[in-house]
C-alpha cells in the first residue's frame, strides 16, 4: 500500500509542477539517468532527458500552455517500475495519460510520459453524475 | 546488447500477431499475470488481463480492423521492465505507441499498449530516404 501511494505521490507531483508552472519541480520528476522518453499530444516522440527537460522548460514558459488536472489516477506496480494511468482534464478536453516511473532510492522518478486524446472525460466534477461509459 | 534484441523481437511478435489475425500469438504477447492495462486509439483505458485480451479477440475477428505496421522501434530498459516507442503506420494514418514488457522469465511480456495520433509518419515507406530524427 504504501508503495502504491508513494507512486500516486510522485503522480501527483508531476501534473502539480505543470499545474503551478515550476520548472524546478518539473525537473525533479523526472529520473536522473537512465533512457527517458516522452510524447505530448500532437508532438514526436523525446528522447533522452536534455530534451525531455528542455520540452518542460518551454511548457512551462509558455503563458498559453493550458491548465491540465489530473483524473482518476490508477497505479499498476511491477517491481521496481511501475506506470500510472489517468486521464487529463485540459479546458474541456480530455486526454489520456501513461506516466512510467523508476524507483530512485524512497522516491519514483518518471521515465516516460505519453498523452493523447481521450473518448470522453469519465468524471468532469466531482459532483456530476458519472457519464456513461464509452464503447 | 541480446536484452534489447529480445525486447524488439517481443514488440516485432505483437505487431505481427495483430497483422497475422493471430489471437493465440496476440495472447501469448500479454503478460500471465500481474496488473495490465491497455489504451486502444479513442477507447477508455481497459485494466487486467480479461479485459484487454477480449479486447484483442474482438479487433482481430474485425475484418474492418485496419492492417498496423511497425516503425522505427526504440528500446529503454529498466532493468527486468522496459518499454518501446514506435511509430503506426495504419493506412495512411500516423500513429505513435507506448508498448511496455516486462521479464518472464527468458521472454518479454507485455504490460501495457498506449497508442494515438502522431503529427506525421517519419517513413512512410521502406524505399524513402530515411528521415530526419525527431527533436
Amino acid at each position: 500500500m504504501i508503495e502504491r501511494e508513494t507512486l500516486l505521490f510522485a503522480n501527483e507531483a508531476f501534473y502539480r509542477a505543470f499545474a503551478d508552472r515550476d520548472f524546478a519541480a518539473m525537473e525533479a520528476v523526472w529520473a536522473s539517468d537512465g533512457p527517458i522518453a516522452c510524447i505530448h499530444p500532437g508532438w514526436p516522440p523525446l528522447s533522452g532527458r536534455d530534451a525531455v527537460v528542455d520540452s518542460w522548460r518551454r511548457i512551462l514558459a509558455n503563458d498559453e500552455s493550458p491548465q491540465v488536472v489530473c483524473r482518476q489516477p490508477t497505479a499498476y506496480l511491477h517491481g521496481d517500475v511501475a506506470f500510472v494511468i489517468c486521464f487529463e482534464s485540459v479546458g474541456s478536453a480530455a486526454l489520456v495519460a501513461t506516466n512510467i516511473f523508476r524507483r530512485e532510492g524512497r522516491q519514483w522518478r518518471m521515465i516516460h510520459h505519453q498523452a493523447g486524446p481521450a473518448p470522453a472525460m469519465p468524471q468532469p466534477d466531482e459532483d456530476a453524475d458519472p457519464p456513461p461509459r464509452p464503447n
